[in-house]
C-alpha cells in the first residue's frame, strides 16, 4: 500500500512521508534517541501499528529490555492505565522481534 | 496546591504523585533521556503545563536549542500541525528559561 | 452565548443541547451518579470548562470532598499524569464552590 | 446490533442516533460536503469503522480519487503521521468500494 | 503477559499496576460506583480492552441493563458519535457476559 | 514567533510549515472546501488557536453563518458535548471577525 501511495499520491502526501522518514535521521540527537522519542509518542497516542514499527527500529538500534521497560514506564505514568493494553501488545511484539532471526522491518 | 493535595489527598493520590517523580530518575536510561521522553509525550498530548515543566527540566539538564528543535520536530511530525500552537508557546517558555538567572522550577 | 446559540442555532444544535441536559436526569441511575460519570468523563478528556460545570453540579448534589478525591483518583489512574494540571484546577474550583454562598451555576 | 439498540435503547440513545443521521442531510452545505466533513473528522479522531462508513458514503456521492487524496492530506497534515495506518486502511477500503458492484452500505 | 510483566517489570511498573487495582476498592464511593466511573472513562477514551474489563466487573457487581444503557448514554453525549462503534462492541460483550455461566474475568 | 521559527528552525520544521500552508491550496477540492475540512478537524481535536485561524480564513472565503452552523453541527455530533466550550468560543470569534473591518489574519 505504501508503494501505491507513493505512486499515486500527490506531492503533499509524498513530502509528508519523506519528512516522516527523515525526522528520525542522526543529528544533534542520535538515531536511537529519536526512535525512542517516536516510540513514546506513539505509545501515549495509542497507535499499535506505529508502536510496532518503532519497537522493531529500537531493537535494530540495540535498545535493551531494561531500557524498553523504563521507556514504557514513562508512557504509562504520563498516559495512564488506558495505555496498558498497548503496553502488553508492545511486549509481545518485542519478544517476537528478539526471537526472529530475520529483520522485522 | 501540590502541598494541599499531598496533605489532604489519600494514599492513591500520593502514590501516583510519587511515581510521577521517580519515573524520571536516572536508571538504564539517563535522567536527560527520560525528561526528553516526558517532553515529547506531553507535547503530542498537548498539555502546556506539562510541556513547560519538562522544558525547564531539560534546560537544567543541559539540552541545547538544536536538540530541543529536533525533539519538537518528532512531536510535530507524529502529532501534526495541531501541535504548532503548543510548539510556539514551548519556544517562548524556552527563551524565558534561557534568560532567567534563577531556576524556573 | 448559550442564549444566542439557542436563538440562532438550527434544529440539530438545539436538540443536541437538549440531550446534553436530559442525559443527566434522574433515572435507573441517580442524578448524582450521572453527574459523577459526567465529571470523570470530562476529566479524562481534559476539558476545564466541562470539569468546572460538573464539579459545581456535584457540589449542589452533596458530593463530599472524600468522594471527589476518590473520583479524581480514578481519572488520574486511567488518564495518567497528563491529568494532573486539570486536577489542580478542579480542586481550586471546588474550594471556590465550597466558599461561595451563592450558587455557582 | 443497531436494530437491537433502536429496539431496546432508551429515548436518549435513539435521539442521538437520529441526530447522527440527520446532521449529514442536504442543507446550506451539500450532502457531499457534509460527508467529507464527517470523513475528515473521523480520520483525525482515528476511528476505522467511522472512516469506512464515510468513505462508502463519499463514493456513493461521487467523490473522485483525487478529491479523496486531497481530503486525506488535510487529515495527515493536521493530525500527523499517527494517522498513516488509518490512511492506508482507508485507501484499501476505498479500492474495495470501487471494485464492488453492490452498494457497501 | 500480566504475569510476565509482574515478574520482569521493574518497581514502577508493579506499583502502577497495584494502583490500577486498588483505585477501584470500596471506599467513600462504592466498588460499583467506581467500576462505573472506570467504564465511562474507558468508553470516552475509546479503549475496547478496558471497556470489556469494566463491563465484566460491572456485571459481577450487579449492574442492570437499564443502568448500562444510561451509563453509555452519558459517554455517547459527552464523547459523540465517534463512540458508537465501541458502544456496539460493548453491548455485544455485555450479552456474552449475561449468557456465560462462568465468570469472564 | 513564526518568523523566529522559520529563521532558526531546521529544514524539517520549515518543510512541515510549508506543507501546512500548501495543503489548503486550490486543487481538485476548492480552497473553501479545504478550509472547512481544516476547521472541522481543528474543532474535533479541540485546538482553539487552530479553530480561530480557520474561522478567519473561512470568513475571508465567504462562508455564511448558516454554513458555519452546519459545519459545527457535524463537529458537535461526531465529537460530542466536550466540543461545546470550543464551539462557544468559535462563535464569539466569528462575531468579532464579522464586525472587524480589517482582515484578522
Amino acid at each position: 500500500m505504501n508503494k501505491k501511495i507513493l505512486a499515486e499520491g500527490n506531492q503533499i502526501t509524498k513530502r509528508l512521508f519523506a519528512l516522516d522518514t527523515h525526522v528520525y535521521d542522526e543529528g544533534a540527537l542520535s538515531e536511537k534517541t529519536k526512535e525512542m522519542l517516536g516510540l513514546v509518542a506513539s505509545t501515549v497516542l495509542r497507535c499499535d501499528d506505529c508502536i510496532s514499527y518503532h519497537v522493531a527500529r529500537c531493537v535494530e538500534l540495540g535498545l535493551t529490555d531494561e531500557e524498553f521497560y523504563e521507556l514504557f514506564n514513562v508512557a504509562l505514568i504520563v498516559g495512564g492505565s488506558i495505555i496498558i493494553p498497548h503496553f502488553r501488545r508492545a511486549l509481545e511484539f518485542l519478544e517476537e522481534c528478539r526471537r526472529s532471526e530475520l529483520p522485522l522491518l
